[in-house]
């Protein structure tokens, strides 16, 4: 039963005598009468003998109380004349509520940069979690090593030397929370060694621009076609030639599609070796290629020239924050550096786990399971639009997760996805992605990202059909502009 | 079986006929002779047909390899004349093997800053990650807000409130990997508000004064006496006076162990309040106080100008990466900022464990076991140094999990130091956590910082006797070279 009780005194202090534990009550009661200003500055309360008389506690119990919230200075005692309720320069601020609210989210979503969430292996995790936890000394849990536990790194190497064709000794592998935290450790790294500069992809990811250049790197652009990141322009160019690095995305150019030329990877390595730069891989897909095997990484050609970048976030979740670099010798202390300054770790138990997923074969499983999934979807998604929307071209599908769909001249991107979010479809323009200080005539014609690997397997065909649709709108709406200028 | 191949061209591939999938076992064998140098640029490879006969193997099988190769560099095809390896800037470097070794472990350790990690609830834990795990909504698994998960937030925010006596909405939490992290969020955010310095404590981790000097910030050095930070500095002195921040740990100053006064607590929000300056409350062992309830925080009495940080390093273990922020108003919109543009959050899965323990009381109830246990350690430490080394004080134990061994006079830090690791025991001097250069004339006397959470139950005893030890050996050379000196 909870009630409020009034003192002689006149003060209330909506004491709940339900409470079991009186002192405690009784501390939160006289701190939050203080915090809403129910007490006020200088106001002197009731001796103990009065206040515990008052509430039928014992006095002792109304002592220490008060002893308490003077050690934590909410009260003063000022010796021989009673204790008072402390000067505090403010009245107490009510806490507003705030909302970071994102608009509501719409009910389908073809973004591009997630996987399907519902196909994170659960069980698989959960075991490996689970004698992760039954395993690990108890050292693994304090302090360790800033470029992650050697169970994960020593799993890792072995993996990308398998399947991505890396060259990694497990003491240049570097575990880090995710591409972002891995690219903001390499840039301060380069930053260290003195590149002022990064060449990054005309088109990728703003954020990854706002990451560099928060290390202190300045960037320029390179040309994006259709074989990838136009290399010429590293050499060609008087003001990307002497970067000290190049952020490119070789397997499964981000967001285009392209798939960087054998001759474009050989020129990549060839200007990394002639000037001393250092080419950044962001491999972020590189395991979901449809039509043959993976192409290796760029990594595998000059691992003394770059530093390959990969996560779990596609594989499995970006909910766990996994991610690794393998990072070439020149630049290994100064990663380390970075991360211990900044006392940079990811989770020991993560780790273990993932360690123990790689091991045991079921992360190699996920990502068979994922790449039969995903590959369903892109013909699914291809079929679709050839189909129904034939004016659209599909590009970019030899991996991935997403495809890049070409309009027809004429439609802008905005049009379309306006058209999209009016029937509650997410789906992103191309121009979204552009850095808008380097393209100049390069600018690529309009088209969408479309990511095919966010809605769940159930949510999938009824994505395509709005995604249909919103184009359908957008095709009538610019014939009925045609007819009535022909009309006119 | 495994043998090797010699082709009747003479190339040894070395390809290992045991592997059950030919065409990858080949595409590895031709990609590692290239990679070793047994294949240097411009050979000529046989063609698929010669190949493919000399291996037994279908011709379209050595056909799709080297075109899988071409694509990803490592060979070049020249139309009509053949495929050769590709030109490559430099030999394929040797990867050296690297070692980051730390000096072999000191068997015994007394560092302060760890938890027994023994202690460790891996039960507990466990049956809370596996409740996330089986709960989460997928979504939780993706991409999501940069402060954390409302669960994690909103668990937290009671329990802050409740045990810390911290105000805290759950809008205004921020969940981060751990204290520098949280600092360096801060930091950002300070400087971008146009904070252009911090007062710090002059005993502190050297680490964090370099995590705001990262950020942008100068640092100002207050003073550090019995009553914790001397915050009169802060308003008489005019270089620390107009710093936009101060970071300060008001429980148990860090290393020193006094508890920062209720007219230092006063003084220092209304120093906040007046010049509109941000106190950084490291409220890193606030739960473990041994001699009556914990010192509610100073976040509680201006949540308006206290960013308060706590971490679940101590109470649970370090190797998590699990810390949490509350953000007054004003500042929290820059820290969101500076978590997005870098990408910063915490594995969801962790997030969901933690906010899973807090509810179920199981984290209340380590709290209770840690203080029990690190109490009588506390009680031990402080037992045998008065019984065995009585020229040593013992200091700042009213709290925390580490205390302060103030040598006698004569007595230089590091020969302790050195006499203990002599008897391969690990502890620090409190000189390694001065200012260099904030000190002036208020350098404390020589003193050990003690860490008594970092052994086991079962090696915690013989510690303190090497500890013990070490402090007998220092004391007899200083005897016996004053003997010398009356000798003289």
């Amino acid at each position: 039963m909870s009630q409020t009780w009034a003192t002689s005194h006149g003060l209330d202090l909506h004491l709940d005598r339900s409470l079991t534990r009186v002192r405690a009550g009784l501390e939160s009661a006289v701190r939050e009468a203080i915090r809403s200003g129910r007490l006020g500055p200088g106001v002197r309360l009731p001796s103990s003998r009065v206040m515990a008389a008052d509430l039928h506690v014992a006095r002792n119990t109304v002592a220490e109380v008060y002893t308490q919230l003077v050690a934590e200075g909410w009260l003063t005692s000022r010796h021989g004349s009673g204790t008072f309720v402390a000067d505090r320069p403010e009245p107490a601020p009510g806490i507003r509520q705030r909302t970071h609210d994102t608009p509501p989210p719409l009910v389908h979503d073809l973004r591009a940069g997630r996987p399907d969430l519902s196909a994170f292996p659960r069980s698989a995790w959960a075991a490996s979690y689970r004698r992760a936890l039954s395993t690990a000394p108890g050292s693994t849990l304090g302090y360790t090593d800033p470029r992650g536990l050697p169970e994960l790194r020593t799993a890792l190497a072995d993996y990308l030397a398998r399947a991505r064709g890396v060259r990694a000794h497990p003491d240049r592998v570097v575990i880090c929370s995710g591409f972002a935290q891995g690219l903001d450790n390499l840039a301060h790294a380069l930053h260290t060694v003195g590149a002022g500069a990064i060449a990054v992809e005309a088109y990728s990811h703003q954020r990854y621009r706002a990451i560099v250049t928060a290390a202190g790197l300045r960037t320029g652009a390179v040309p994006v076609d259709e074989h990838g990141a136009d290399i010429r322009a590293l050499t060609g160019c008087a003001h990307l030639s002497d970067s000290g690095a190049a952020l490119l995305t070789p397997a499964h150019q981000f967001p285009t599609g392209a798939v960087l030329s054998p001759e474009r990877r050989r020129s990549a390595v060839a200007w990394a070796h002639r000037t001393g730069a250092v080419l950044v891989e962001d491999d972020y897909d590189g395991e979901f290629r449809y039509d043959r095997h993976p192409v290796g990484a760029l990594q595998g050609l000059a691992p003394d020239h770059v530093a390959y970048a990969g996560t779990a976030s596609k594989s499995l979740a970006p909910g766990l924050r996994l991610g690794w670099l393998v990072v070439p010798d020149r630049l290994l202390d100064r990663v380390i550096g970075v991360r211990e300054a900044s006392g940079q770790l990811v989770s020991a138990l993560d780790q273990l786990a993932l360690a123990d997923l790689i091991s045991s074969g079921g992360y190699d499983h996920q990502i068979r399971r994922g790449r039969l999934r995903y590959r369903w979807r892109r013909d699914a998604l291809s079929a679709t639009i050839a189909g129904h929307a034939p004016q659209v071209r599909v590009d970019g599908v030899a991996a991935g997760l997403h495809a890049v769909l070409r309009l027809p001249s004429g439609t802008e991107e905005r049009d379309v996805v306006a058209a999209a979010a009016r029937r509650h479809l997410s789906v992103e323009g191309l121009a979204g992605y552009a850095d808008p200080a380097g393209l100049g005539d390069r600018r690529q014609p309009p088209a969408l990202v479309v990511g095919y690997g966010t809605p769940a397997d159930h949510a999938f065909t009824a994505a395509l059909a709005r995604l249909v649709a919103a184009l359908e709108d957008c095709q009538r709406r610019r014939q009925g502009a045609r007819a009535l200028t022909r009309a006119c």
